[in-house]
């Protein structure tokens, strides 16, 4: 299991800190070493500009392509993979191109497992070829159409090739999880002998579960001594747990697009990867990445690709730090970890404490006050709640009627007078002290109930 | 690891199959009996109306929580979650109502650990009770502020009520991934004597990783007799893969909704865990659900709370079954079993190729000149292909344009007429038969490289 050539037998060791040095436990599950792991010791292996590609609605010209190239390695991304040379003759210019850029990120392109494809990669300049077969009796049947010799024999010939010419070599299967096991491993074994960089596993159809992902990637660390690449489709919505599955069981790298664009409803997405593993070490995750330009690169892919970010994106959708339930902003007021496993501040943004709902809590209330430099005991606040909360219980409210509210209710206080609130939310034409009047009648006028609006 | 009250037991056993009657095996991993898992029997616990009213655009009124509630019973999920009454007048009115329509689905509500809720909660009419508590040091310090020994005490108190009224009773810890094991062992055990109807695990911060959750709810499963409920949210990307995994651990239901909505980016949704399901045993799913409202339910829900359906959402994505790149269409074309582990007929959709891009191949074309109703032989498309694959290079084509072009070729190869492929794409003002030499220029005019697109 030890690496000769990739990352994963020296630095797993690194991983490991005696009894004393190690932090405190968070859990039973922290802390306990794992040579095995890789999840402190990842590379990623940027694929926008290659499945990215395949995406439906993309079309990237050449000076998109690189924007896109100059904003991932600015980010901090290993290596960015590129559309096949072979594909169109713009592809291969595009691809040359990139390779002058002089980025700190290694280019690589991915191609078929044949000879005319390794002869055009080669001469585009790039770092290292990305070649890729499909073992599995469905690709072998209704795809290619060759037999296990065949490949064997083939990958051979263009491993070879490709390492004459001094640059990285990695072969992958195609739809490795229905591909026979024993078939695999023979393949992965005979190339790793040859002396690849990296083997691949490609979930390409998106079938695996992260069980199965563990067992096959810990299998294959025990067979071949290279690096072990992997690349997870997501069309059952495991991509970000398989990637991070592969590398609790040795994988050394993950495939990413910006956005998980890519075939179908595409891959491991670049700011999901990111979520996963700052959880997992993130010393090692900001020491590596320029997480706070995440956003950016996501709205310059989603734009090219004519797309919005989808409202619950992994760190950058709107809501991904908003927190609604009374009790959730309670202790997040307290102490924002305890509804939240990413701090918002590592990717340059902040968390937001809804309150104008009718599961608001006096808590948040209070310190919406606070944030208005306005004066209320706690009595007061949770009157004011009270009052919020009937209203939010008749119709949807937003901010600005909320502070209204508070704003008017601070004045009743502090003047002794009696206005009603409805003048706070008048510009919506609702009878709001009616409506008050009637939620008082039915009861609920004793007391707030702000930890009632209870989740997990 | 028997149930006594809860589908685990019993069913684990009727999955197992002799050799003979078992289906051929797809992969190594297909085939082999588990007889602790529950891929195979499931139930669903919906909790838009609980979870998804705390998402930060929701606010549903009475008839939308009623029109939610019809469409997820006849969908046919087998729980419905409702908001605590405790939390408002409203939420408590709601909750009756929904109660009182006879749905096929059994209605919960969901509290905290408190009998002042307890009391409300089971005047309501529900089914069943869904009671958490806070068992984190985090919570226990920044939120509730109890020890464990005030949790016990509490969760009798409150169990014993809710069964004393014979209805459903679940007892779930909260942030149970960052709780002390021996401290969450020890109170499921005293709940599970007293005889809850289910424990719950819930990953409320969404931290957790498949792994972890499979050796708690597995280590769980030896603790306690009754069923295992299991909630994870999704901010690491993890909530499908973790809900997939704990049933394979032995967990009995989980908590979805639908398209995921709830605090922060939310929980498993409910697409998105059909998807993962129906590659785990499509008979159960399809048997089950009616797959074919999955689209109409995300559109009630999207509207709703005003978002848009995101554009690599589940099955019900626009790309989700669209196939680009040259060697997946041709596969796809030859059955699709190659490239789609879903079958999008299962849920009323149809698949995609796609076919104007540089991506594209003949074989694409070839399908989409017969669905043109037109006729050319395999060397005039792999022509016409390669002239369709030079434009794609220098500009974004639609499907209309691609059209026009075959059009276009096929009527100068019957006419023998030598009309410029211009005119097909004159509409777009742009000179195509110049860019069409330039790219014959370029060299690219040698033949097809449709599968040169390569991807996995």
């Amino acid at each position: 299991m030890a690496s000769t050539n990739g990352t994963n037998g020296a630095d797993v060791k690194k991983d490991f800190k005696p009894l004393g040095e190690r932090p405190p436990l968070r859990s039973p599950y922290v802390g306990v070493p794992d040579f095995l792991s890789n999840v402190s010791n990842f590379k990623i292996i940027e694929s926008t500009l290659r499945e990215g590609e395949q995406f439906a609605n993309a079309f990237f010209d050449t000076a998109k392509k690189i924007e896109i190239a100059k904003a991932l390695d600015d980010f901090g991304v290993d290596y960015i993979e590129l559309t096949s040379p072979a594909a169109s003759e713009q592809s291969r210019k595009d691809c040359e191109a990139i390779c002058k850029l002089g980025l700190k990120a290694k280019i690589l392109t991915h191609i078929r497992c044949h000879m005319d494809d390794a002869r055009i990669a080669v001469d585009t300049g790039v770092d290292g070829v990305d070649v890729v077969i499909g073992t599995s009796s469905f690709l072998r049947e209704h795809s290619h159409g060759k037999d296990m010799d065949y490949i064997h024999r083939s990958a051979i010939e263009v491993i070879e090739f490709v390492k004459s010419k001094g640059i990285e070599i990695r072969f992958s299967s195609e739809d490795s999880f229905r591909s026979d096991l024993v078939d695999l491993l023979s393949i992965y074994r005979a190339v790793d002998k040859i002396g690849v960089n990296r083997v691949g596993i490609a979930d390409t159809v998106g079938c695996a579960g992260p069980r199965q992902v563990y067992d096959l990637v810990r299998t294959l660390r025990g067979v071949v001594h290279c690096d072990i690449e992997t690349h997870f489709h997501n069309d059952t919505g495991c991509a970000i747990a398989n990637a991070y599955t592969a590398l609790e069981a040795g994988a050394t790298h993950i495939d990413t697009s910006v956005l998980g664009i890519g075939e179908r409803n595409g891959i491991t997405p670049l700011g999901g990867l990111m979520a996963r593993m700052i959880v997992a070490d993130r010393d090692y995750v900001r020491g590596k990445y320029k997480l706070e330009k995440l956003r950016d690169i996501e709205n310059l892919v989603a734009e090219a690709v004519e797309v919005n970010i989808p409202f619950n994106n992994y760190i950058t959708g709107f809501c991904a730090f908003t927190h609604k339930a009374g009790i959730h902003a309670k202790a997040i007021l307290a102490n924002p970890s305890t509804y939240e496993i990413v701090n918002p501040a590592d990717f340059g943004l902040t968390r937001y404490v809804h309150f104008a709902s009718r599961l608001t809590g006096w808590n948040a209330i209070k310190s919406r006050v606070d944030q208005l430099d306005l004066s209320l005991t706690d009595a007061q606040i949770k009157e004011c709640t009270a009052k919020i909360k009937q209203l939010a219980d008749v119709r949807s409210l937003n901010v600005d009627d909320v502070d209204s509210i508070i704003r008017q209710y601070h004045f009743n206080v502090k003047t002794g007078s009696n206005t009603p609130l409805l003048d706070a939310v008048g510009r919506n034409e609702i009878d709001a002290e009616t409506l008050l009047k009637k939620a008082h009648a039915n009861g609920n006028g004793n007391g707030v109930n702000e930890e009632a609006a209870k989740c997990c």
